[in-house]
Protein backbone atom coordinates (compact mmCIF):
# COMPACT_ATOMS: atom_id res chain seq x y z
CA UNK A 1 0.00 0.00 0.00
CA UNK A 2 1.98 3.22 -1.20
CA UNK A 3 0.92 6.36 0.78
CA UNK A 4 -0.68 9.95 -0.35
CA UNK A 5 0.76 12.54 -2.12
CA UNK A 6 -0.30 15.71 -1.17
CA UNK A 7 0.23 18.01 -3.78
CA UNK A 8 -1.14 21.44 -2.88
CA UNK A 9 -3.88 22.73 -5.59
CA UNK A 10 -3.07 27.04 -5.45
CA UNK A 11 -6.88 27.37 -6.48
CA UNK A 12 -7.57 25.40 -3.45
CA UNK A 13 -5.03 25.04 -0.90
CA UNK A 14 -3.19 27.77 1.62
CA UNK A 15 0.90 26.57 2.27
CA UNK A 16 2.95 27.69 5.07
CA UNK A 17 6.15 26.66 4.29
CA UNK A 18 9.61 27.25 6.84
CA UNK A 19 12.86 26.08 7.93
CA UNK A 20 12.68 25.97 11.71
CA UNK A 21 15.56 25.34 14.07
CA UNK A 22 13.70 22.59 16.59
CA UNK A 23 14.40 18.78 15.46
CA UNK A 24 11.33 17.15 13.46
CA UNK A 25 10.63 15.01 16.65
CA UNK A 26 10.04 17.91 19.29
CA UNK A 27 8.06 19.31 16.43
CA UNK A 28 6.26 15.84 16.23
CA UNK A 29 6.05 16.20 20.27
CA UNK A 30 4.63 19.57 19.75
CA UNK A 31 2.32 18.85 17.53
CA UNK A 32 1.21 15.40 18.72
CA UNK A 33 1.29 16.18 23.08
CA UNK A 34 -2.27 17.99 24.70
CA UNK A 35 0.36 19.74 27.03
CA UNK A 36 2.78 21.10 24.78
CA UNK A 37 -0.46 21.96 22.25
CA UNK A 38 -1.39 24.46 24.91
CA UNK A 39 1.41 26.40 25.30
CA UNK A 40 1.60 27.55 21.51
CA UNK A 41 -1.35 26.11 19.03
CA UNK A 42 -3.24 29.66 18.95
CA UNK A 43 -1.58 33.08 18.32
CA UNK A 44 -1.73 35.01 21.87
CA UNK A 45 -4.17 37.07 22.87
CA UNK A 46 -5.79 33.62 22.11
CA UNK A 47 -5.23 30.62 24.03
CA UNK A 48 -5.84 26.57 23.83
CA UNK A 49 -7.59 26.28 27.63
CA UNK A 50 -7.76 22.28 26.80
CA UNK A 51 -6.64 19.36 23.96
CA UNK A 52 -7.58 16.00 23.72
CA UNK A 53 -5.24 13.68 21.46
CA UNK A 54 -5.75 9.99 20.35
CA UNK A 55 -3.21 9.65 17.55
CA UNK A 56 -4.43 6.92 15.34
CA UNK A 57 -6.22 7.34 11.90
CA UNK A 58 -10.03 8.20 12.97
CA UNK A 59 -8.73 9.48 17.03
CA UNK A 60 -10.08 12.32 18.37
CA UNK A 61 -8.50 15.53 17.81
CA UNK A 62 -10.00 17.83 20.11
CA UNK A 63 -9.60 21.84 21.30
CA UNK A 64 -10.97 24.40 22.92
CA UNK A 65 -9.79 28.01 21.82
CA UNK A 66 -10.60 31.00 24.18
CA UNK A 67 -11.11 34.37 22.74
CA UNK A 68 -9.21 37.55 24.42
CA UNK A 69 -13.01 38.58 25.82
CA UNK A 70 -13.42 34.60 27.33
CA UNK A 71 -15.07 32.81 24.75
CA UNK A 72 -14.76 29.37 24.41
CA UNK A 73 -13.93 27.27 20.50
CA UNK A 74 -14.07 23.75 21.23
CA UNK A 75 -13.44 21.73 18.32
CA UNK A 76 -13.22 18.09 17.71
CA UNK A 77 -12.04 16.79 14.38
CA UNK A 78 -10.17 13.37 13.71
CA UNK A 79 -6.43 12.27 12.52
CA UNK A 80 -5.99 10.25 8.96
CA UNK A 81 -2.58 9.39 8.34
CA UNK A 82 -0.40 9.37 11.35
CA UNK A 83 3.30 9.25 10.48
CA UNK A 84 5.78 9.19 13.70
CA UNK A 85 8.08 12.55 13.15
CA UNK A 86 6.88 12.87 9.67
CA UNK A 87 3.51 13.16 8.77
CA UNK A 88 0.42 14.56 10.28
CA UNK A 89 -3.06 14.83 8.67
CA UNK A 90 -6.26 15.57 10.24
CA UNK A 91 -9.49 16.63 9.48
CA UNK A 92 -12.48 18.78 10.71
CA UNK A 93 -14.80 17.34 8.31
CA UNK A 94 -14.89 14.30 10.34
CA UNK A 95 -15.36 13.87 13.99
CA UNK A 96 -13.99 10.99 15.72
CA UNK A 97 -14.07 7.88 14.52
CA UNK A 98 -14.61 9.37 10.94
CA UNK A 99 -18.10 10.40 11.18
CA UNK A 100 -18.94 13.18 9.05
CA UNK A 101 -19.07 16.21 11.35
CA UNK A 102 -21.80 19.18 11.54
CA UNK A 103 -21.15 22.24 10.62
CA UNK A 104 -18.83 23.94 13.36
CA UNK A 105 -20.70 26.93 13.56
CA UNK A 106 -25.05 27.21 12.71
CA UNK A 107 -24.79 30.46 12.49
CA UNK A 108 -22.75 30.61 9.30
CA UNK A 109 -24.39 30.65 5.95
CA UNK A 110 -22.00 28.64 3.94
CA UNK A 111 -22.09 25.49 6.33
CA UNK A 112 -18.51 24.50 4.04
CA UNK A 113 -16.87 27.56 4.72
CA UNK A 114 -14.64 26.66 7.71
CA UNK A 115 -13.81 23.29 6.81
CA UNK A 116 -10.16 22.14 5.83
CA UNK A 117 -7.64 19.23 5.67
CA UNK A 118 -4.30 19.76 7.06
CA UNK A 119 -0.65 17.96 6.22
CA UNK A 120 1.93 18.68 8.47
CA UNK A 121 5.09 17.49 6.77
CA UNK A 122 8.09 17.30 8.78
CA UNK A 123 12.04 16.67 6.76
CA UNK A 124 15.04 16.64 8.57
CA UNK A 125 16.90 20.08 7.85
CA UNK A 126 20.49 20.48 9.15
CA UNK A 127 19.47 20.65 13.01
CA UNK A 128 16.08 21.68 12.49
CA UNK A 129 12.95 21.00 10.58
CA UNK A 130 11.82 21.94 7.24
CA UNK A 131 8.36 22.32 8.04
CA UNK A 132 5.28 22.34 5.32
CA UNK A 133 1.46 22.98 6.39
CA UNK A 134 -0.87 22.33 3.84
CA UNK A 135 -4.34 23.43 4.53
CA UNK A 136 -6.92 21.68 1.91
CA UNK A 137 -10.41 23.56 0.95
CA UNK A 138 -13.33 22.16 -0.30
CA UNK A 139 -13.26 24.81 -2.89
CA UNK A 140 -12.17 28.27 -3.73
CA UNK A 141 -13.89 30.23 -1.63
CA UNK A 142 -12.91 28.25 1.36
CA UNK A 143 -9.71 29.21 0.59
CA UNK A 144 -10.22 33.08 0.52
CA UNK A 145 -12.03 33.00 3.05
CA UNK A 146 -9.24 31.19 5.57
CA UNK A 147 -6.62 33.49 3.54
CA UNK A 148 -8.90 36.92 4.95
CA UNK A 149 -9.09 35.15 7.79
CA UNK A 150 -5.51 35.77 8.40
CA UNK A 151 -4.21 32.22 7.96
CA UNK A 152 -0.56 32.66 6.83
CA UNK A 153 -0.13 35.23 10.38
CA UNK A 154 -1.84 33.11 12.50
CA UNK A 155 -0.45 29.63 11.33
CA UNK A 156 2.87 31.88 11.27
CA UNK A 157 2.70 32.97 14.64
CA UNK A 158 1.42 29.57 16.64
CA UNK A 159 4.86 28.13 14.63
CA UNK A 160 7.10 30.87 16.05
CA UNK A 161 5.32 30.06 19.50
CA UNK A 162 5.78 26.41 18.80
CA UNK A 163 9.24 27.05 18.57
CA UNK A 164 10.05 28.96 21.42
CA UNK A 165 7.97 26.88 23.68
CA UNK A 166 10.43 24.00 22.60
CA UNK A 167 13.65 25.58 22.87
CA UNK A 168 13.02 26.71 26.20
CA UNK A 169 11.77 23.50 27.41
CA UNK B 1 -1.19 2.04 16.91
CA UNK B 2 -4.57 0.12 17.99
CA UNK B 3 -7.00 0.16 15.08
CA UNK B 4 -10.78 2.12 15.75
CA UNK B 5 -13.79 0.57 17.28
CA UNK B 6 -16.27 1.40 15.10
CA UNK B 7 -19.44 1.53 17.62
CA UNK B 8 -23.33 2.48 15.92
CA UNK B 9 -24.92 5.05 17.74
CA UNK B 10 -28.45 4.62 17.06
CA UNK B 11 -29.77 8.05 17.03
CA UNK B 12 -27.06 8.55 13.73
CA UNK B 13 -26.54 5.45 12.16
CA UNK B 14 -28.06 3.05 9.85
CA UNK B 15 -26.84 -1.12 9.89
CA UNK B 16 -27.25 -3.87 7.32
CA UNK B 17 -25.90 -7.06 9.61
CA UNK B 18 -26.26 -10.37 7.15
CA UNK B 19 -25.13 -13.80 6.64
CA UNK B 20 -24.05 -14.88 3.43
CA UNK B 21 -22.90 -17.72 1.67
CA UNK B 22 -19.56 -16.03 0.12
CA UNK B 23 -16.47 -16.13 1.50
CA UNK B 24 -15.02 -12.85 3.02
CA UNK B 25 -12.32 -13.13 0.42
CA UNK B 26 -14.63 -12.58 -1.63
CA UNK B 27 -17.49 -10.29 -0.64
CA UNK B 28 -13.81 -8.05 -0.05
CA UNK B 29 -12.72 -8.31 -3.83
CA UNK B 30 -16.53 -7.48 -4.91
CA UNK B 31 -15.97 -4.35 -3.08
CA UNK B 32 -12.69 -3.03 -4.41
CA UNK B 33 -13.09 -4.13 -7.50
CA UNK B 34 -14.14 -1.75 -10.16
CA UNK B 35 -15.13 -4.26 -12.81
CA UNK B 36 -17.16 -6.28 -10.20
CA UNK B 37 -18.45 -3.12 -8.48
CA UNK B 38 -20.88 -2.46 -12.18
CA UNK B 39 -22.22 -5.73 -11.52
CA UNK B 40 -23.84 -5.21 -8.27
CA UNK B 41 -23.43 -2.22 -6.56
CA UNK B 42 -26.58 -0.19 -7.62
CA UNK B 43 -30.37 -1.69 -6.94
CA UNK B 44 -31.76 -2.74 -9.99
CA UNK B 45 -33.03 -0.52 -12.38
CA UNK B 46 -30.27 1.57 -11.70
CA UNK B 47 -26.59 0.96 -12.94
CA UNK B 48 -23.63 1.67 -11.89
CA UNK B 49 -21.75 2.51 -14.90
CA UNK B 50 -18.37 3.47 -13.90
CA UNK B 51 -16.26 2.93 -11.32
CA UNK B 52 -12.53 3.97 -10.17
CA UNK B 53 -10.76 2.61 -6.66
CA UNK B 54 -7.40 3.23 -5.27
CA UNK B 55 -7.43 0.85 -2.75
CA UNK B 56 -5.89 2.77 0.21
CA UNK B 57 -6.29 5.86 2.69
CA UNK B 58 -6.51 8.82 0.80
CA UNK B 59 -7.43 6.84 -2.42
CA UNK B 60 -10.29 7.31 -4.82
CA UNK B 61 -13.38 5.81 -4.71
CA UNK B 62 -15.34 6.85 -7.09
CA UNK B 63 -18.69 5.85 -9.12
CA UNK B 64 -21.02 7.17 -11.62
CA UNK B 65 -24.89 5.36 -10.99
CA UNK B 66 -27.62 5.73 -13.95
CA UNK B 67 -30.96 6.31 -13.53
CA UNK B 68 -33.70 4.35 -15.09
CA UNK B 69 -34.40 7.26 -16.98
CA UNK B 70 -30.70 7.68 -18.06
CA UNK B 71 -29.39 10.73 -16.12
CA UNK B 72 -25.62 9.79 -14.38
CA UNK B 73 -24.80 10.88 -10.98
CA UNK B 74 -21.55 10.68 -10.33
CA UNK B 75 -19.64 10.76 -7.20
CA UNK B 76 -16.22 10.60 -5.76
CA UNK B 77 -15.15 9.80 -1.87
CA UNK B 78 -11.98 8.75 -0.45
CA UNK B 79 -11.02 5.36 1.76
CA UNK B 80 -10.37 5.90 5.10
CA UNK B 81 -9.33 2.54 6.44
CA UNK B 82 -8.28 -0.62 4.47
CA UNK B 83 -8.23 -3.86 5.94
CA UNK B 84 -8.04 -6.69 3.71
CA UNK B 85 -11.01 -9.32 3.77
CA UNK B 86 -12.10 -7.57 7.33
CA UNK B 87 -12.64 -3.87 7.44
CA UNK B 88 -12.61 -1.39 4.49
CA UNK B 89 -14.38 2.38 5.53
CA UNK B 90 -14.84 5.20 2.76
CA UNK B 91 -16.41 8.47 3.20
CA UNK B 92 -17.90 11.19 0.93
CA UNK B 93 -17.65 13.67 3.42
CA UNK B 94 -13.90 13.86 2.00
CA UNK B 95 -12.55 13.78 -1.55
CA UNK B 96 -10.03 11.84 -2.97
CA UNK B 97 -6.76 12.97 -0.99
CA UNK B 98 -8.33 13.78 2.04
CA UNK B 99 -9.90 16.90 1.00
CA UNK B 100 -13.06 18.24 2.34
CA UNK B 101 -15.81 17.11 -0.45
CA UNK B 102 -17.89 20.08 -1.71
CA UNK B 103 -21.65 19.95 -1.09
CA UNK B 104 -23.29 16.41 -3.51
CA UNK B 105 -25.73 18.80 -4.96
CA UNK B 106 -25.95 22.05 -5.19
CA UNK B 107 -29.81 22.19 -5.11
CA UNK B 108 -30.24 20.54 -1.83
CA UNK B 109 -30.83 22.80 0.76
CA UNK B 110 -29.01 20.98 3.32
CA UNK B 111 -26.06 20.44 2.36
CA UNK B 112 -24.58 18.08 4.37
CA UNK B 113 -27.57 15.48 4.38
CA UNK B 114 -26.47 13.12 1.61
CA UNK B 115 -22.93 12.54 3.66
CA UNK B 116 -22.27 9.73 5.06
CA UNK B 117 -18.97 7.36 6.22
CA UNK B 118 -19.48 3.45 5.41
CA UNK B 119 -17.86 0.53 7.41
CA UNK B 120 -18.06 -2.76 5.97
CA UNK B 121 -17.21 -4.95 8.14
CA UNK B 122 -16.74 -9.26 7.30
CA UNK B 123 -16.31 -12.00 9.95
CA UNK B 124 -15.83 -15.80 8.93
CA UNK B 125 -18.62 -17.48 9.36
CA UNK B 126 -18.77 -20.75 8.56
CA UNK B 127 -18.41 -20.95 4.39
CA UNK B 128 -19.99 -17.44 4.07
CA UNK B 129 -19.44 -14.44 5.88
CA UNK B 130 -21.28 -12.13 8.33
CA UNK B 131 -21.16 -8.99 6.59
CA UNK B 132 -22.16 -5.75 8.66
CA UNK B 133 -22.88 -2.39 6.38
CA UNK B 134 -22.47 0.55 9.53
CA UNK B 135 -23.20 4.07 7.77
CA UNK B 136 -22.71 7.14 9.70
CA UNK B 137 -24.62 10.46 9.25
CA UNK B 138 -23.02 13.93 10.96
CA UNK B 139 -26.82 13.80 12.91
CA UNK B 140 -30.37 12.43 13.56
CA UNK B 141 -31.76 14.38 10.48
CA UNK B 142 -29.39 12.69 8.06
CA UNK B 143 -30.11 9.44 9.45
CA UNK B 144 -33.64 9.83 9.09
CA UNK B 145 -33.37 11.17 5.29
CA UNK B 146 -31.48 8.06 4.75
CA UNK B 147 -33.69 5.95 5.59
CA UNK B 148 -36.65 7.50 3.85
CA UNK B 149 -34.86 7.27 0.61
CA UNK B 150 -34.66 3.24 1.18
CA UNK B 151 -31.28 2.50 2.95
CA UNK B 152 -32.30 -1.23 4.31
CA UNK B 153 -34.01 -2.03 0.85
CA UNK B 154 -31.34 -0.49 -1.31
CA UNK B 155 -28.41 -1.85 0.56
CA UNK B 156 -29.78 -5.14 0.84
CA UNK B 157 -31.12 -5.72 -2.46
CA UNK B 158 -27.53 -4.38 -3.95
CA UNK B 159 -26.25 -7.06 -1.08
CA UNK B 160 -28.31 -9.56 -2.85
CA UNK B 161 -27.08 -8.49 -5.69
CA UNK B 162 -23.43 -8.59 -4.77
CA UNK B 163 -24.16 -12.81 -3.46
CA UNK B 164 -25.96 -13.65 -6.95
CA UNK B 165 -23.05 -11.74 -8.82
CA UNK B 166 -19.93 -13.33 -7.01
CA UNK B 167 -21.64 -17.04 -7.04
CA UNK B 168 -22.51 -17.41 -10.23
CA UNK B 169 -18.99 -16.26 -11.87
Amino acid sequence: MTRMIHQPDPRLDLVLERIVDVAPELVWAAWTTPEHIKHWFTPAPWKTVDCEIDLRPGGIFRTVMRSPEGKDFPEAGCYLEVIRNERLVWTNALAPGFRPSTPPAAEVGDCRELIFTAVIALEPHGNGTKYTALVMHADAEGRKKHEEMGFHDGWGKALDQLVAYMNKR
